[in-house]
Order: C-alpha cells, then structure tokens, then sequence
C-alpha cells in the first residue's frame, strides 16, 4: 500500500542532524555535531524545586489547559528581558512557543505560498531551512562575511526578484558560521526591507551567549515600522528539554502567529512555563547564563588553539566571540562528507556543511559545537580530525 | 505597515472556541462552553513525586534535547496501551505530539495541497477543521447519524469525488456530537477505504471515558493495509497542561509525521515525556480513569435530567455513552448564536454548532461541555439555558 501525500513531501527529508545526533548518542563517540547545552549545566535542583512550589501553590491551574498566547507571568517577563536586546515591548507582543523551532514554521506557514522566495544568509540554520521547506519556497541564499550578510548583495537580489517574502538572518553568532553582523548592517538591512516592505526573522538563540566585548543590538532594536519578527529560546540559556521559545512581534503580525499556534498545538505546555517563570522570579537567569558562559570560554578556546595547532595550514576556521559554533572550510577538493565518514571511524562526529547551503554546493566546508564536549574530549576529538584531514589532503 | 501574507490566512481565523474560553475563565461564569477536563481531578500530588523522581534520578537528560520521535520507553507502553483499542502495535509505531492536535496539523501537512479534499463526519471537531484549513482544502461533509457516519452516503460521495485525500473521523464520544460509530460502520469505512486507497485518521481522545457499555473496537483494529493513523491523548485521561498525545501508524506513515515532527519543533518536551512514563511505570492509568469516569458520569446523567425536566420539548439531544460533550438541537427558527449572546448575560456559556460544520449552516444547533463544571453549577446552568431557550421559542 502506498498513500497519495501531499506535494511538499517530496521535498522534505530527515535532517541530517538529527540523524547524526542519533547515532552519536553513544558515549564513545566524541560529538562535535549536535547543538547541544552541556547539560552538567542545567539547573536540575532548582527545576526540581520550583517544580514542587507550582504544584504545590497552583497545581491544578499548571496542568489544566491555559491561553494559546502563554502564561501571561511569563510573557511580561520575556518582553522585560527584550530589553536586553534594545527593544522595548510589552507582553501582548510575545507569544510562547515549542522552542524557537516552531517559531520558524509558523513563519513559513504565515507567509509562504509555493514558489515564494526566501532569502537567508549562505550558510543558514539547517532546521530553518527544512521548517520553510514545508511550504515550497525557493531559497535564494545572500553572500555573507566576518560582518555578516553582504548588503550590497542583498540590496541587488531585492531589485531584480520578484515574489520576495521573508528574509531570514541569524545575526549573532551565526548557525552554522559562528559570525556575528556588525552595527552598521543591522541598521542597513532594516532600510531595505523597509523600502521593499518585506519581514525580517530574526532568529537569536545564542546572542545571549557572549563570551567578550558588547552585545549589539538586535536588528528589531531599529525596526520603525514593526516589521522584524523576533525569535527567542530558554534552549540554550536555562535547558531545551522545557522546549519553551518565544516569538515576538508587533501585535498585527503576532496575532497571525497566535492564530497559527491554536490550530497547530493549542499551546505550550502550563506546567513548563510556570516553573520556568518562577524560576526567573526567584533566580536570576543572567547569573545562571554567567556559569554557561564561563564553561563555554574554555571549550572554545582550548577548541581553537587545538585547531590552530593541528589542523593543516590549508584549513582555515571562523573565530566566534559567542555561542556553540566554529566554522571550518577546508581545501576545495576535500569533500567534507567524505572526512565525517574517515572521522567517525575515528569516532568523532561533526556535522558536514553543504546542508546548510539550500541550493547546494560548499562540500568542503562543516561545523563543529564546542558547547557539549569536556576539555578533554575536545583535544582528543580535534586532534584526531586533524588526522583525519591530513590523510587527505 | 501591512505585510504580505500567505494565500491560506486569509481562511485562518480565531477559533470561536479558545476566545469563547478566555470570556469563560470569569469565576462567575457556568461554563459548558470549553472541553476542559475537571481539575479537582488532577494528580498533582503524583505529579510532584514523579517530576522529583525524574529530576534526582536522571535530571541532566530530563532537561536536554531528546529524539525527535519521542521517549522510547514511553512509546513502548503507550504502544502496549493501543491493545485497549484492538491495536497490536511496537514503540516504532508510535509518535509522541505535542497533544493530538499536533497530529491533525501534522496530518494536512502531509497529506493536503490545496483544493485537495477531507471528508468529515457533519458536524466535526472545530480544532480538527482549523488545523486542516490552513492547508486550503475543502470540505465534504458527511451525513451522520447516532451510529456514526453514514456508509452509504459515505461510499456514493467517495464514488463520485476526485481528489479526496483524507477521511477523518471521531468515532468514539464523537466532538462534538457525542454519538459513538456502530461497529458494523467501523468495518464498512475500512472497506470503503481500502477500494479507493484513502488514508483513515482516527481521533480518539475520548474513547477511555466510557461510563457504561464495552467498548467498541478501534477502526485502526480492522486495518489490514496500515492506513488508519490513530491520534491519542493524555489530554482527557492524565492532564492536558503536559500537551502530550501520540500518532500510532505503520512505519512507512509514521515516518512522514517524524519528519514533520523534526521541522515543526524538534520534539515533544523531554521532562514531561519522563514524567508521564514514570506515571504509568509506578501508578495505574486506569484505575485513575476509573476515578474520572465515576465523576463524569454524575455529571452526565445530572445535566441529562436538567435538560429533559428543564427544556421544552422541541429542543432534542444526544446521550452519550461517555466522553465530554452532549449536542443539542433546538427548533430551526432559533439561532443558537443569539441564544448564546442571551445565555452570557445570565452568566451561562457554551459553543453555537454552526462553527462545527466547515460548510456553514446548522446554526439551530449548540454543544454542551458536562465534565467541568460541578453538579450544583450543571443545574443552576442548565435551568438558565431552558429560560433562554424559552424566552426564544
């Protein structure tokens, strides 16, 4: 028996990393693929605590249904915590998603007819790119630097393309790239989409993540006109098994999420946001994110200095002041897909890059997390890469 | 500002249900409007034992990100549960969702492109017509009597239809009718599906709520050729603040909802997931349904008698065998939205039917919520809906 499904089937396929994580959830296997916190982290006795104080205080209302939009405590203090990146916003603008991921996909459903175009940064997040695939865009992937998206690039592609309907960035701390975009491009890209009327996602799961110097403001901080849709997670600052995110809008365009989110799951689950609310009413989340980032310095630095010292001089890796990822693009004709395979031999994953490239292309390039492995690991992981490299170049 | 949304929002409005809801959480209104479950039931006690267990025991993997199908052990039992519904059925078979909500999404995703048609049970469950429609089909709706949907119309609609993609039904204490389907018109739908090659989704979030009677066999129990997609909650047996359900379908299906599940958002939430399968490890599911049941029942038979003391004579209903919902008929002439706007004023909500029938009309008809509210308030409820219906005839 084989079912008629619909026509986006055709287009959408497993995500390579999931697949991954799923074979590297073996405790042999040194994983610099998935996006994974480092779970030693996690507040564990504090979610414990303030798990039996919900139950204990509002015990029914924490398991009965609640609002589509979220637990109202929550939102207020989600819209308080914009201001951490320059925007200020009230809670009727925040609605509280299955971790930013479902934010994406009621952006595509929002937005996106068949043959519609997005434009993304070229590497773009992965997950973004299968959540849009549902709704069969085209993707036109925009140049990108150590700054960010290419604007003169941008601005081109918007003159001469019809049928622009979203244009997805990641602007701190890059997924896959591990870049962030500078000042000056933040405040430009908002010019162009307001002169073509188009919205901005902008996904921001790791700007809080930021191990020196100045956080920028995010690209909504300049939006005049309410067009720039924000995506926010606790994924990667308290723990991603709450699976709890956030989108925030203008109301006229939040209420189409809204609208999406009743039919799609009803809502997020009472019980999660209200221990996370208390959570951020009796501790204080930027201590916690303090410790995050504490760990994370070292992993990325020991991460970058072994590169620096193993890996072939031909191979050349971006240098994140934040977040989970580097960057690494190897000599043209080393097809990266070819190494994983040498490397998971050697046991040790990592995520080839040419998905992250919609329309394909980029084999010599893959990413590697810092975020999930000890110090140890991490040198014995890259060293042993390095060979892996070095066999075939 | 206006920005330039999909085709499919301009068919994607407010269900009248959760804004009905948001009215109805007034302390002083008697609401038989939402199909909320009674909270006084909750386990919360076990709740906060469990969620402790977990924390201690394996706290660091309760909160990090898990696989997108869900926790294996909990899928092993819920797979081991479908025996209740005739199901012979492995752990590979089952999808955890974020409730089954999330499964009729997932369902116009994956088998809808637009104009593609669903075939209905007339009146069906409003959530389930509003996750289809952002799909852009169209709705045939068929007849229904108390033993479910008519075969023969069924078999002459389907004889005389092009594109028909999905036939979706609620047999057991349907939504919002309450009526349970026949088992003869069980195996007649499978018979019927199985000529033209057409998948079943079979929703089933009532059927454990059986107060008298046995209960019949799951149509997915008479699927010979894996094209019955059962939907499951634990929204209405455990508690729907966790947003947990389940698709059970054969692999080669059930992949498509993995799939859709990856992009949609990652997973169902890890702590809630362990939480529950803890649940059903040390406590027995059933004998707190039994707990359920023996409430409910009360509930029923009270707002049954209300209605045939209370109500005129020309106002008919439906008795349900279990589940939640009883739907009432009123004269043609009435129309139960203005009942409704009459009945708010004395404090006294619930849904017009009109909004159950995707293609409009019915609008005589309403659905009443009896597990909500307590005995006393079904009766000072019902006996102020009888005075509006009477001021109306």
């Amino acid at each position: 028996m084989t079912l008629d499904y619909s026509e986006r089937m055709g287009s959408i396929k497993a995500s390579e990393i999931r697949e991954l994580l799923k074979l590297t959830q073996k405790p042999e296997i040194i994983s610099f693929a998935g996006g994974l916190p480092a779970p030693e982290l996690f507040p564990v006795e504090i979610v414990k605590e303030m798990s039996a104080e919900v139950l204990d205080e509002m015990g029914t209302q924490a398991l009965q249904y609640g609002p589509t939009e979220g637990f109202d405590p929550l939102r207020e203090k989600i819209a308080k915590r914009m201001k951490k990146f320059g925007v200020d916003t009230e809670a009727k603008n925040i609605l509280i998603t299955s971790g930013s991921q479902q934010g994406l996909d009621f952006t595509g459903k929002i937005f996106l007819d068949k043959d519609d175009v997005v434009l993304c940064e070229s590497p773009s997040y992965l997950g973004a790119l299968n959540a849009f695939k549902a709704y069969q865009p085209k993707f036109i992937e925009v140049p990108t630097d150590n700054d960010g998206m290419n604007m003169d690039e941008l601005e081109k592609i918007l003159e001469s393309t019809d049928n622009i309907k979203v244009i997805y960035v990641i602007p701190d701390f890059q997924n896959p790239s591990g870049r962030t975009w500078s000042v000056e491009r933040r405040k430009r890209i908002i010019e162009l989409a307001n002169k073509h009327n188009l919205p901005i996602v902008e996904d921001n799961p790791y700007g809080e993540l930021r191990f020196e110097g100045e956080m920028p403001p995010s690209i909504k901080s300049f939006d005049t006109e309410g067009r720039v849709i924000f995506l926010g997670t606790f994924s990667k600052t308290f723990c991603p098994g709450f699976r709890l995110g956030w989108t925030c809008a203008e109301y006229e365009v939040l209420n189409k999420y809204i609208l999406i989110k009743q039919g799609a799951d009803l809502q997020a689950s009472t019980l999660s946001q209200m221990i996370l609310d208390r959570f951020l009413t009796k501790y204080d989340l930027d201590e916690h994110i303090e410790k995050i980032k504490a760990v994370y310095v070292k992993r990325r630095d020991l991460m970058l200095k072994t590169m620096e010292e193993e890996f072939p001089k031909e191979v050349s890796f971006t240098r994140p002041e934040g977040g989970l990822f580097t960057w690494v693009t190897l000599p043209e004709h080393i097809n990266a897909r070819d190494l994983a395979t040498k490397a998971i031999e050697k046991k040790v994953a990592f995520v080839p890059g040419g998905s992250f490239f919609p329309n394909g292309g980029n084999e010599n390039t893959f990413r590697l997390n810092y975020s999930n492995m000890d110090e140890e690991r991490i040198v014995i992981g890259v060293t042993r890469l390095a060979e892996s490299i070095k066999e075939m170049i």
